[in-house]
C-alpha cells in the first residue's frame, strides 16, 4: 500500500455528467459547448442514460477560471437534461469527484504524492545509487500500468531475494502463535500455489490473480504515495495499490516504507479472505465522495484495522493487520500487555491520532470481520453524503441508486436471492 | 456463437474435488494416491475449505479404467473427509463436469467440435485458398487464448471490411422498425464507442471490453463449434463465445455459420443491456451439471430466446434475438402474419424442435427480460438436480451452496442489500 | 358464505380522511366544517398521522347534494394538509370504499343484500313457518354481531340434528378418495376439538376459535347476502362471513343457499390450513378499492377455487373448493371425465362465466396454494390501482404504503425476518 | 404492570408435545399412557404435525415423582415419533415452559405471587376495610378473566376519581417538557378516544381496544404480582398485565405498587407507538424458555427502559419510561444532572442492579426504538437457547422454527413481502 494521509491535488480539473435525449447527431452536440468555449477535453464517454430515455455523457475536461466554467455549466443545462458537476477535493458545494469504473482508477497512476523513486535522506538506500535506479524500474511499470494488463513480472536480483528469505523466514516463526486463524488458513495456499518460499520473492501478478479466484480482490502495482481519497477508492473497486520493490538490503528488519514483503506477507494472506474483502471493501465505499475530514476519519479507520487490528479468537488476541504481521518486533509487541487495548467503534476509532513511525500505543480488537463490517456499513450511513451508491461487481462500477427504478431493481435483485436461498435451503440434507 | 447441438467428449478424463484436514505436509499427502496408482494429474489446485477445517483439492486426471479409477477412489476416502468425483457427460450417477471458475473456459478451446478453418463442401468459401487460410488464422488466435488476456486485434482485409460495409449498411435501415428499444438505446453507443461503421469491423477486444462495462458480459474467440454443454456454461459466467472470422466475399447477405458481423451487429448490442444480460445468464446458470436431456431443452431455449427471440413492447412485436437483428430477409419476416407466434413458456420451448437452416415457422414472444429471467429460473427450479448454485461475480467462480453457513453467508448478504435499499430509499427524493 | 354477484349501496354516504397539523383543540377544529355546513356526521376517529407530525381524521357522514359535498371538501382542504374523500361504488374518479379495520366489517351487517330470513318462493322451507321465524332469530344474532364479541351460541333442534347427521354421514365417505389432502389433515381435529360428529352441529364460536390459532381466519355471522365487493373485503381480514341456520329438513341432501353444513364442512376444514389461508386473504386484499369490473373478476376467482376447486395431488385430482366438498353429487362428479378441466390461470379463471344452479361445466386445477397465491399476487399487481396496502396483522388493519418511511419500516421488519431466518438456520440440526 | 424480580413455581406440572402417525383411533392412543399411569392431565389439545405427517398433542398434566415421569416419559417415546417434555422453572436439562398460544396467558392467572387484595403493613390503605375489599373485587375480576373476553369495564367511586383528577391534572403540566414526542403525540388520542380527561378514569377495555388498533398491544387485568418470568413472557404476544384498582386516596401522589394510574397515564402512550411495540415485544420473545440468569437480566432491560427508560430527541433528554411518566417527583429529577446518564447497552443494562423504592441513580438512553429493538434482537441471538422461535400475529402463537421447511416458509414470507415492497416503491410518487 502507498497510503499519504493528506494531499493536494490541481484544481482546474473537473469532469460532468449530463444527459441528452436521444435525437441523431447527438454526440456532436454533446461536444459544442466545450469546442466553442475551447475547453479541452481529456476524455469522453457515453453511455446508456439510467433513466432508459436518452444518454449520458462522462467528460472530463481542464478549466482555467470560475467564469469559463459557469459559462460551461449554462451551455450545458440549456442543452442536456440534466447536469452534475464534479470536481478534485469538492470544492464548493460540488461533490469531490471519485472513480466510478475500475478503469478510473488509472487516473491515480499520475498523481502519487511523492514518487516511490525519491528517497528522503534518512532512507536507508538514499546514498546507494543501484537501488535508486531499481526504485526508479518500478515506479516505470507502476505509471505505465492500464487497469486490465497483467502485471509485468519482475526478476529478483539475489540480493533481493537474500532480504526476502530472511523476512520471510524470521516472521515465520511467529505466526502460528501471533497471527488470526485467517491468516494461518491463507499463508499454506500461498506456499502452494503463488510461490511463497525462501529463495523467490512471489510475483505480484500470480498473488494478484490467486487473490482475484478466492475474493475478488486484486493488486494493482503503484508508483508512489496516493492521497487517502484516492488509496480508499482503490478498496471500493477491491483493488489494492501495492508495492513491488523491496526494502534495501542494507536493513531488512527494517522499512520506513511498505515495500513488497510488507504488502506480500501482511496483506495478501488476509485479503484472500471472502469476508476480509468485504470489510475492506466496505471501508473503501465509505470514502467516495465524502468531505476531507472523513476521508481522515475512514483512514484512521484504515489503519486501526487493516494495518494494525487485532481480533479475539477462542479467548485470545492475535493479530490480522498488516502492519504487525509484516513486523518482527510489532507482532510480539503488540500481544503483550504494554499496549492499550479498546474495542472496534468507528465513531472511537475514527478520532484516533496515531504515531507514524513507532509501535502503535493503541489497539482495536474486532469481534469477527462480519460483525466489523456491519459496525462501518452502520457508520457510514452517519457520514453525510447525498446520495447512496453501490458497487456493481459485474461490470465494476459504481452504481448510484438515485431513482425508484434502480431501487426496485435492486429489490428484484433481492427476490432473486431469496429463491436461490430458498432452493439451497430446499436440498440442505438434514 | 459457435453452438453444435451435441457431441462427444473424452470419457477417460475425470476431475475430483476432496478435503484433508489441515496438517504439516498436506499437499505432499494429496497427492500420494495419484502417484501410487501411476494416475496422471493434468491439473491441480489447493483451496481454503469452505468448512473451515481443511483445505480443498480439486484435481483434473486421466484414468483409462474403472477399476484404476474405484482404487483411487477408495485411497482418497481413507485419506479425505469428503471426496466428489466429476467426469464429462456425467457417465454413472456422477455430476457432469462443469467450470467451476472463469478460467476453466480455458479448457473448451481444445474440444471444439469442428474446427471453424475446416469448412464443408457447400460452404461458399470451400474452394476459397485464400480464405482458408485466414480462418485457420482466426482459429489459431482462439486456440491459444487464455482468459484474462486481451483479445488480439486483428487488421481486416479491404474485402472484409466491405463485406461488413454491405450487412451493416443494409440491416441498419431495418432496426428502427424492427428492433426491440433495447437494441436500438445500445446500437449508437456501439457506434460512438467500438467504431462500429461503414469502413471498419470493429474489434472484439473493444466490444469485449465496453460489454463488460455495460452489464459485465465478456466475449471469448472461439475457434469452432462448441457442444451445447460447454457453449451455455460460458453463459453461467457472462462469457460470450464469438467468432472473429467474417464470411466468405462471394455472398455477404448468406452464411452457414455465425461470423462476426452476426456477433457483433446481432448479439452485442443486446448483451450491453443488464435485464438481458441477467435473463441470458440464468440460461447458463440452469444448464450446470444437468442431464443431456436437460441441455438439450436448455438450448432449445437459448435458441428460442437469444437467437430467434421476438418480445412486444408498446402494443408492437419487435425482435431481440441475434439471429433475427443479423438476417435482413428473417428480420422482416418474422414481424410479418406467416410464422406461428407463441408466448414464451420454458415448459413448451425447451420441448420444440427447430429447422436451423430455413425461416423459424415458430417464434416465442417474451413480456420483458425481467419476466422471462424469472420464467427460466422457475424453469431451473424445476430440472433435477443434486445441488444449487450460484454465481460469485466477484471471483467470477461457481459457489456451490451445501452447507448451511453457506446459506447464513447469502442472507448476510441479502441483508446488506436491504440496508442498501433502506438508505437509498431515505435519500429518494420525493 | 352469502357472497352476492352485485348490489347496490346508498351513494349519499361518505367516508373521509383528513390530516390536521397538531395545535391546541385540533378536534374541535375537524368538526366544524360539518356543523357549519349541517351535515351529520355517524362516526368520527382520530389516529396519529401517519406522517408523524400531526394527525389523521376518519369520519363517515351523510350527504345529500354534490354542491353540499363540494363545499365540504373546499372547507377541508383549507385547514387540512391532506384530505382523501371515499364513497361506495367509486363513482366518479373517487377510490371505492373499503374497510380500513376489522371494525369496519360491522359496517356490513345491515346492507345485506337479502336478509337470509326472506326466502324465495321455491325454497324449500317457502310455506314453514316455524323454519321461516327459525332463519328470522339467526337473522338476528348476525346483524346484531359486532366485532370482538363472541359469537353466540346456539341450540339446535332435533330435528336440525337429524339433518346435519344425515349430510355427516354421507359426505364422510368420500373425503378419503375425493377430498385434497389438507382437507384430510384438519378434518380429524374439527372432530377432536370442534365437536364434529353424528349428533351435535358445531358452535360457530368454536370454530372460529380453533381456526383462529390454526391460520388466523375467523368465521363472522352473516344475516343474508353480501355483496361480492363486501364478501371479499372479509377475506383480507382473514374473516369468513358465515350463516349459522341450516338448510330445510325436508330435503337434507340440497339447498338452494349456503347454511350451516356448507360453511363448517366444506370451508372450515380449508381455512384451517396457513398456506390455503393466505391464499384466501390475497383474494381479499387484491379486491380492497378496485372497479366494480375487477371485483367481479376476483368473486369469479373465489368460485373457482374456495367454491369449487380442483387440485392435483401425487398424479391425482382432488377437490379442495368447499362448493365440491360440501355436495354428495358433485364430488363424485367433478373427479369424473365429465366436466372440463383447466389450469387454475387468473386472466382466464376471472373472466370465465359460470352457472349457480347447475353442476359447473368447467374446473380449474391449481398446483398447490402457494402457487396459487403467488399468482393471485400478480394478478393483483396488474389491476389498476393507485395505492398498495398491506394488512397489518397486529392492528387488524388496512395500512396505505404511500409514502418512503412506510416502505423504508416495511423493509426494516423485512430485515428483522432475515434476522431471524439467520438464527433458526444455524441452528438447524444438519 | 404487575412484575415480581423472582417467584417459585409448582414443580410438579409439566407439559409434553408429542406426535403421532396418522391412524383411526388416535386420540385413544395418545391418552392411553396417561390413564395407565393413573397421571391426571389438566388439559389436551391435538393440532396438525407441523411436519405434515401426522398429529401433534399437547399435554399438561401434574406428576408428583420423577420415576412416574420417566415412566411417562418412555411410553410415550414407545408411540410417539418425537417427545418434547417441559417443565416450569426448566430443572434438570428441561427448557422452562414458556406459553405458545396467547390462550395460555390464562394459566398466569392464578399463580400470582401476592395477591393484590393482600396489602402489606405499610400501605397506605392498609387499616381501610373499605379499601381492602374494593381491591379484593378487582383481583377477582383478573383472576375469572379468560383470554378473548371483553374486560368486564368498572365504576369508579368519587373518591377514586378525584384521586385520578389529581394526578392527571398534575403530570399533566409536565409532559410538554419532559415526556418523549411519542408519548405527547398519543396522549391526545387517548383524551379524544378513550375519555382521559379531569372527572372520569379510562375504562381498561377502551384503552385495550384503542392500543390493538395502534399497535396490536392489548391490555389484560392481573390479580397480582407475576414472576418475572411470566410477565414478561406477555410481552411477547404484545399483552400487557395491568392493574385496575387505584392507589388510596390518602396518598394521591404516592403508590408503593403500579395501580391504573400508572398503567393509563405511564404506560399506555407509548404502548400505542408502533416501534415501541416492536421493541416491548422484542424483551418478551427473547425471554421465552430461557434460563432463570437471562430472565433475571431482561427484566433489568425491562426496567431500565420500558419502566425506567430516557432517550435523546432534538439533542435534548426525554423521558419515555412508564414509572418516570407517572412519577411527578422523579419525572423532574430524571431529566436534573444530579442521576448518572449511560447509553443503552444490554450487555451493560442488563447486568445493573436498581432500587425499587426510591428515585433511580442511574439511567439509560436510547437514540430510538427502531435502534433499540436492534440491540435487544442482537443480545437474544446471544442468550444460550436451544431453539429459534417466531411469533405468529395471525394465529397469536409462538412458533418454533426447527425444520428446514419452516425456514422455507419464513422466506417465502419475506419474499412476499419484497414484492409488495417493489409495488409500493413502483406507486410511490416521486
Amino acid at each position: 500500500d502507498m497510503l499519504a494521509l493528506n494531499g493536494d491535488c490541481p484544481d482546474h480539473l473537473y469532469s460532468t455528467i449530463f444527459t441528452l435525449n436521444d435525437k441523431p447527431g447527438i454526440l456532436l452536440e454533446a461536444l459544442k459547448p466545450f469546442a466553442s468555449l475551447s475547453i479541452s477535453m481529456s476524455h469522453i464517454e457515453s453511455r446508456l442514460g439510467r433513466d432508459h430515455a436518452g444518454y449520458d455523457f462522462y467528460v472530463e475536461f481542464i478549466c482555467e477560471t470560475e467564469e469559463l466554467l459557469s459559462q460551461l455549466t449554462k451551455k450545458l443545462e440549456d442543452i442536456a437534461t440534466s447536469v452534475s458537476l464534479m470536481t478534485e477535493g469538492g470544492r464548493g458545494n460540488k461533490v469531490p469527484w471519485f472513480p466510478r469504473s475500475i478503469r478510473d482508477l488509472d487516473k491515480f497512476s499520475n498523481r502519487v504524492l511523492s514518487m516511490g523513486a525519491e528517497l528522503s535522506s534518512d532512507h536507508p538506500g538514499f546514498t546507494d545509487s543501484v537501488y535508486r535506479a531499481r526504485r526508479a524500474q518500478f515506479a516505470d511499470i507502476a505509471i505505465n500500468y492500464k487497469h486490465g494488463e497483467p502485471i509485468p513480472r519482475v526478476e529478483y536480483t539475489d540480493s533481493e531475494i537474500n532480504t526476502w528469505n530472511e523476512i520471510f523466514t524470521k516472521l515465520s516463526t511467529l505466526f502460528p502463535t501471533h497471527a488470526c486463524k485467517e491468516f494461518n488458513r491463507n499463508f499454506p495456499l500461498l506456499v502452494d500455489n503463488c510461490g511463497y518460499r525462501v529463495g523467490n520473492i512471489p510475483q505480484l501478478a500470480d498473488v494478484s490473480n490467486f487473490l482475484k479466484e478466492c475474493s475478488g480482490f486484486t493488486l494493482r502495482p503503484v508508483a508512489g504515495l496516493l492521497s487517502s481519497r484516492d488509496f480508499l477508492a482503490g478498496l471500493a473497486f477491491r483493488v489494492f495499490h501495492s508495492t513491488q520493490y523491496i526494502r534495501h538490503y542494507s536493513k531488512p528488519m527494517y522499512t520506513p516504507e511498505p515495500d513488497v514483503c510488507h504488502e506480500l506477507i501482511g496483506h495478501a494472506p488476509l485479503f484472500a479472505d471472502q469476508k476480509f474483502a468485504e470489510f475492506s471493501q466496505e471501508i473503501g465505499l465509505a470514502s467516495l465522495g465524502v468531505s476531507d475530514e472523513y476521508v481522515k476519519r475512514l483512514a484512521a479507520m484504515y489503519w486501526f484495522t487493516i494495518e494494525f487490528g487485532l481480533c479475539k479468537q477462542d479467548g485470545e488476541l492475535r493479530a490480522y493487520g498488516a502492519g504487525l504481521l509484516s513486523s518482527f518486533g510489532e507482532l510480539q509487541y503488540c500481544l503483550t500487555d504494554k499496549p492499550e487495548i479498546l474495542p472496534l467503534e468507528p465513531e472511537v476509532t475514527g478520532n484516533k491520532e496515531y504515531p507514524i513511525t513507532e509501535f502503535q500505543p493503541t489497539y482495536f480488537v474486532a469481534e469477527d470481520f462480519e460483525s466489523a463490517k456491519k459496525k462501518v456499513r452502520k457508520y457510514a450511513e452517519s457520514i453525510p453524503r447525498s446520495f447512496t451508491s453501490r458497487y456493481n461487481p459485474y461490470t465494476q462500477c459504481i452504481e448510484i441508486l438515485s431513482r425508484k427504478d434502480q431501487i426496485v431493481d435492486l429489490s428484484l435483485s433481492i427476490q432473486n436471492d431469496m429463491s436461490i436461498l430458498q432452493e439451497a435451503l430446499s436440498k440442505l440434507h438434514n
